[in-house]
């Protein structure tokens, strides 16, 4: 059994969980938090939930940590804080600082003889590995990723910090005739406007300037003024009742020639998925599998998607793969 | 540069030298073929092309030998025969002999310290590939293969054989309302003629008995007694017009859920060619590059695509995907 250890305990923490208690090869140790544990309850019966300050204890209890932490301040600091303890595994998804990351987690792990693997998750993770796959493939050519339909957290987070609005949901929606443009080959040049627009479903408060509101989401740098915004207002019941799962979904498409551009190509890969911290949890977990193996080989250091072959991510045989999968 | 041998020269050894000259790390030495060599003419100005019979010759001036022969008879044999001398990679695709061709590649190659990769392609190889992943992040779930639009060799072939057919062309189209019903994720049972229909466009001699002709294609057992056929005779004129191009795709679906199936989620990955073995002559090429950087890190052995690790399959630096495809 690989056991496992979850750092953080939000969404995307009670997705590895539930991920976890679905493999037959893993068992949950503990789970840390920052938060008094004596406040958090686990949907697994009997295991602890440690206060983050005595993880080190685990050192020998654990063999791989699932760090779900937040990319922003969070896992900067503890990734590389216990990959020299431990194993590890994270979500990253600053795409800008990953480089600086990983060097940080990679002197880490080294100098404790762990394997770690960063940004793991569907974008990055798998989003990534299917762009290297295709760009492998198909040299001459282009990618184009689009996101949705589904919930942006940062994006609802930043509609609920305007005064007046009590709860946000907003919702990245990918522009299906940008899409087909893509996929017909003809790799077209798309502004930030032509490949996503935006839903936004408001509560305001009572007496709240409505049309200011909806002035401030759309003008909003950064987060709506380069899209196409609607924003509706309804009523708490309302969004509680339609709003209140965490879907999301998206695809990676690349189009690209052979032989000279004489013949065309089309590589697509989507997700259609009603839970994205369920999904993305279910990701980490395999990936931790894929850590615990790595470290078992002696294979050391800060690894990513790219660096994972596929047949260590399963639990089933290399034998029954090759009978069964291939 | 990494030095590239292609054996067998039909479209698929067209396929693969068409990439390699795309490739910038990459340079073709020789071509190896039973025929007469005089009587084959490369696309690549200045490189030899060599009998078959010499390829041993070769031992120190090739890196990797991309082995472009047949599965019924010819990768069998000539796989295990050249991978104690050489890094190999094939495509061979007779999913119930794999094992079998796994253990006599992986015998010959680790006997001479060399790297083999084995049923290389898009299937098996790219949809193999999500299958795996799909499987790893989805355990509780099904998944569906379709094929197609697109020509099936072994099938135009099969209708060839029948007397009074001068040449035929056989499309493998999959059904619209299977793949919808697996795409909505109620995990059907579906029978083979359920999945696919067969369409095929058939030349007739003068005076042949057509009715006969489309009885014996409808009837004929593994090939088309399982589906639901269409037979069209159709000129020389039209069939060299309309069908002389080898397109094919298909796509690889799995729904699966998450805790406790509270959550269901789709993974869709899919593929529409223009020509089949440039596409799948591209994927040998990033999977010769694989072979090669194993086999300098002296991961001898046979390998399937399960085993590489995407990284390998890229002309660019671990450095510049983490930057920009992660």
């Amino acid at each position: 059994m690989i056991r496992i250890g979850i750092s953080g305990y939000g969404n995307l923490g009670r997705g590895v969980e539930a991920a976890v208690a679905a493999a037959q090869d893993m068992q949950l140790v503990a789970v840390f938090t920052r938060r008094d544990p004596e406040s958090v309850n686990l949907c697994t019966a009997g295991v602890p939930v440690v206060s983050f300050d005595k993880i080190k204890e685990y050192k020998d209890k654990i063999d791989v940590i699932v760090n779900c932490g937040g990319s922003a301040t969070d896992l900067p600091l503890t990734t590389p804080g216990i990959a020299e303890d431990f194993n590890v595994i994270d979500s990253f998804d600053t795409h800008a600082r990953i480089p600086e990351h990983f060097a940080n987690v990679d002197a880490s792990a080294l100098k404790g003889s762990k394997t770690a693997i960063i940004s793991v998750g569907w974008d990055p993770g798998m989003f990534s590995v299917n762009r290297a796959y295709m760009n492998a493939i198909l040299p001459d050519g282009a990618d184009y990723t689009f996101w949705g339909r589904g919930v942006s957290q940062g994006h609802s987070d930043a509609i609920r910090r305007i005064p007046g609005v009590v709860d946000a949901r907003q919702y990245t929606v990918p522009i299906d005739e940008a899409m087909q443009r893509v996929r017909s080959g003809e790799q077209p040049v798309l502004s930030t406007r032509e490949k996503h627009r935006r839903e936004c479903y408001v509560v305001a408060a009572p007496g709240a300037d409505i049309a200011s509101i909806e002035n401030q989401i759309k003008t909003m740098p950064n987060y709506f003024a380069d899209y196409d915004t609607t924003v509706t207002f309804i009523s708490m019941e309302e969004l509680k009742e339609k709003h209140c799962g965490i879907p999301h979904g998206g695809c990676v498409i690349r189009t690209g020639y052979t032989n000279g551009r004489k013949n065309a190509h089309t590589i697509e890969y989507s997700l259609k998925l009603d839970s994205n911290p369920e999904f993305t949890g279910s990701i980490l977990c395999a990936y931790a599998r894929a850590a615990y193996r790595l470290a078992l080989r002696g294979d050391f250091g800060c690894k990513t998607v790219f660096d994972v072959a596929p047949a260590l991510l399963l639990e089933q045989s290399p034998e029954y793969m090759r009978a069964h999968m291939l």
